[in-house]
């Protein structure tokens, strides 16, 4: 028997170097747009559409649609909401569509059509994509958003506690990234928000006073749920 | 006072996303081009001049001269040399000018040329290389070779130790692929062997029997020697 196999890849800059029309796609922007997604989806909202540009989320906004549009960290003028997950719980949203486009998340996303299927994960449904990956697929590729196509160090360890999941279940890895993000979890897993003091995520949005969205974010398996990306190009709950 | 800066790139292939001009990009292949050429020129070889593939290496071989080339590990049919570090230290090269193609090692350095300066790291010389950074530049770029493009751990881990040096010196960095390179450097430096006992490349080369050029490798500060890249195309020491 051949064991499943298990890939890391740190920015969505490096998917041309990988086949993934045989795998799962794991898509995660931890801070904060795949939270966002997991925690909406979780709590209810029906659809969530991503989209590349601000000019599209606003062409949806102006049919009525409620529309999410974040860069740099902030709220884009002229929107309701941004990327904090939070604020995608509000009941108001429950049944709803939402339009979302963010910085590095729903590039990722965009960037994996030709996956097998393509799954929306982050620290708040870890072990629900871990259980359903282990059901229905052979191979997985995490694929870390980044920031500006670099890797980043808190999507890293995201990948690194599921694939670590996964190995415990059987599942292999020959991949180094892979390794990397498993030791950097390792490492991170006691205190996460201590290992991140000094990453470049910390510094970049200090201002914008993230605190209580980014200790939402550390936690682990909050929602039983797989957000996946459909072939109409809309994330809803398997 | 601007502190100076450490990056770490994990590919080559990463290249493009980085602006090089005003930095020294120090290229790592420690398994184990950059290792060969280190310990080649540290033990005398004159010059050593990179080129891309095979075939160039035949060109110059069938000029007369000394020519190493390497291809998945092995030393290519025709060739006196691949690129073992020990074989480049051997009394016979001293004084000489060798021709050098490797997989991954060759083309980082042939990526890097709008560099300010291209420096050539490995363990070998980790501590000269951090010293003439020091003295000589405010912005380096570890360049990590990867292996088909892709990250590779052992290169990573050269890269931290370095940038590690470099911090304890009053840089600083703002990079996450540098705190990841280092944090990987603190776990694996007290056994690098056991540390990369699962990495790709022990398994992809284990048939090759390279025992003991990954032990020659792995030694710290061997050679007092920074090898770099001029303009004319030669690897020479400073």
């Amino acid at each position: 028997m051949i064991s499943k196999n298990v890939e890391v890849c740190f920015s969505p800059f490096h998917i041309p170097l990988y086949e993934l029309t045989k795998k799962a796609v794991v898509v995660i922007d931890v801070y904060r747009a795949t939270s966002a997604i997991v925690a909406g989806i979780g709590s209810g909202v029906s659809k969530i559409i991503p989209v590349s540009t601000v000019d599209e989320a606003k062409a949806y906004r102006d049919k009525g649609f409620i529309a999410a549009a974040e860069r740099k960290g902030a709220i884009v003028a002229g929107f309701e909401l941004g990327n904090s997950p939070i604020s995608f719980t509000e009941d108001r949203f429950k049944g709803e569509t939402i339009v979302l486009s963010t910085s590095n998340g729903t590039k990722a996303l965009l960037k994996a059509t030709a996956a097998k299927e393509i799954l929306v994960g982050a620290f708040l449904n870890q072990t629900a994509i871990v259980n359903y990956i282990n059901q229905n697929h052979d191979a997985v590729m995490f694929l870390c958003a980044g920031w500006r196509d670099r890797f980043n160090l808190e999507d890293t360890i995201v990948a690194g506690a599921m694939a670590k999941a996964l190995l415990e279940m059987g599942w292999h890895t020959d991949c180094d990234s892979c390794l990397a993000s498993m030791r950097l979890h390792d490492m991170a897993q006691a205190d996460v928000k201590h290992f991140m003091a000094d990453a470049s995520h910390t510094n970049r949005l200090a201002h914008l006073n993230l605190d209580e969205d980014i200790a939402y974010c550390n936690q682990v398996d909050v929602f039983d749920v797989v957000p996946y990306y459909n072939k109409k190009g809309e994330i809803i709950a398997k």
